[in-house]
């Protein structure tokens, strides 16, 4: 069953994106040919998951040539406003350098908008069609009717397609091998509870939310079959960045004897990273922590230690599935 | 350093309450003589912490025999109004029935207020001093200057004294055997962020909040020398049931080799527990995931899943400290 919503739709020449930091309460839609709007999407997190903010750029940066001609001024201001959005997405950069390429060498042709949509929708579509790789070459983690434990979110409003984790997820639930999912509630920022439930309820796949500290409880009482979860960046051997708890979870599998996977597109493997001790993690500010949605939950002089990220160690990792196919531990991505 | 506040005081014939649903943003008091006023206080947690109630309770009874006298419905009344607040809080019973072991040898005394109150005192007395016990007997857990890592809220506002848990904490940090503590904010409810950074603050305590999913990452990183936490029930064998999350503590440390302690009294132990099998868990309402302090941050007709404890198996608990003593696994706790 797929879900009954649009996260990124490109019709009438108009991007119409569901609006996130609504969800799920309210299902409100951006609907605009402004490239300036779309900036402000990405800034303000209204849209949001790292493939999906690529391929909102790439639709912006066209879009703002459906009424204006070549100017080499008008390019730089509009390229340099959508990289300004979200400074550390990498996602983001490269589809502006995919769509600056493609205008560099069409910029003096009449048509300019169209081959820059042209590019834009190639973007989008490529993503659909690696969120449909992953889901196939992930359906063999399934080898019975399984309940499935993910956390933050991986699905159709993370990326331009039908998701990384969630889109494997909803497979298995196609094909009758997913029962139940339980559904990490994600602290600080709640994805879980509030976009991978929204998601899952489309879906029409059942599922609970829960604490993050609840995984271990179900765990030790055998409700789990396995754990799926995305990833942000993966290092050469293996070991994997994504949401704070991730490497939790792996703890817990490897104490519980449940089989932990993560599903990305092979673009998340950073061959600059040879081992996770690579990758830099960032820090949250403390008011995500003391706040919730604006309302003061304890005291903002209280100091917070708040990663954004944390790095599961690639022997914890059963397998990780790619657009590419599926790859066991010991992981060598060097020539991927 | 003591912390200076207080939780429960007895003071010119009146209760005084710090009121724990403001904090730590308001530090109010509830200041009172009547006993449906602490009734309510205990309903409404107001005042909250197994051992806490038990003396809030106490007091409440002695207080509403002030300007009465001996009456059997009346004190069936006031009996039953304040046994009707916390129905599962095993402590609220226990004092309840000490004060009424006291009324009923004593009912037709002259000076039935003062005995209950004499009760009373003795009640949150003895409570202070099996804090300070588990204070020193505890002391021995830190070999060297140790970073600590806690979850929930196990203080002044969970007891009659200075705490459990956070009472071996707190003589450790006043020895200089205590650097700095990490404190789980602990959801659903936010003991943590809210409760014992309020806690740790006012006892001058060097501290950082973090999410219940952080942990490993700091354990990962060598950061954390122990863990140590309160318990809601101890079996005879010593697995001990504490707030959800506890039990991922315990599997985290298993697997980083680092020291899990649990510090509770002896009347924590229930005999008629042979293991944790015989913890029943209660389930919360979804409410609390679905809404923090009243706004609501997902939709309130998604499933949830949302058990209040969870139950750490005694083979992950290096040692319990207790105010009779200190106990290393493997526990048997018949003769206790």
């Amino acid at each position: 069953m797929m879900s009954s919503f649009n996260s990124i739709e490109f019709k009438n020449d108009k991007l119409i994106l569901i609006n996130q930091t609504k969800l799920p309460l309210q299902e409100e839609y951006i609907k605009t040919d402004k490239y300036y709007r779309i900036a402000e999407a990405i800034e303000n997190l209204e849209v949001r998951g790292a493939p999906a903010i690529g391929v909102a750029a790439a639709y912006a940066l066209a879009l703002a040539f459906k009424h204006k001609k070549y100017s080499e001024k008008y390019f730089d201001t509009v390229y340099n406003r959508l990289a300004s959005t979200r400074p550390t997405a990498v996602n983001l950069f490269w589809a502006l350098e995919e769509m600056k390429s493609v205008y560099t060498q069409n910029r003096e042709s009449g048509n300019l908008y169209e081959i820059l949509l042209h590019k834009a929708i190639e973007i989008h579509q490529n993503d659909i069609i690696k969120c449909d790789l992953m889901a196939k070459n992930g359906l063999k983690i399934f080898d019975k009717k399984s309940v499935v434990l993910t956390h933050c979110n991986t699905g159709k409003l993370a990326t331009g397609g039908n998701g990384t984790a969630f889109n494997v997820i909803s497979k298995g639930f196609e094909n009758g091998l997913v029962s139940h999912v339980y559904a990490d509630e994600t602290r600080p920022l709640l994805q879980g509870s509030r976009l991978t439930a929204f998601e899952l309820d489309k879906a029409g796949i059942p599922f609970s939310i829960i604490t993050d500290s609840t995984a271990a409880f179900l765990m030790k009482q055998k409700k789990v079959d396995l754990v799926i979860v995305g990833s942000d960046r993966i290092a050469v051997n293996g070991d994997a960045a994504n949401k704070i708890g991730t490497y939790n979870l792996a703890v817990l599998c490897n104490y519980h004897h449940i089989p932990f996977y993560i599903a990305a597109p092979v673009t998340t493997i950073d061959k600059s990273c040879k081992t996770g001790d690579d990758i830099k993690i960032e820090l949250r500010n403390k008011s995500e922590i003391l706040e919730i949605k604006g309302v003061p939950v304890s005291k903002g002089t209280y100091d917070v230690f708040s990663p954004a990220f944390d790095i599961t160690p690639s022997e914890l990792i059963k397998g990780i599935i790619t657009d590419s196919g599926f790859y066991k531990f010991p992981f060598n991505f060097v020539e991927i």
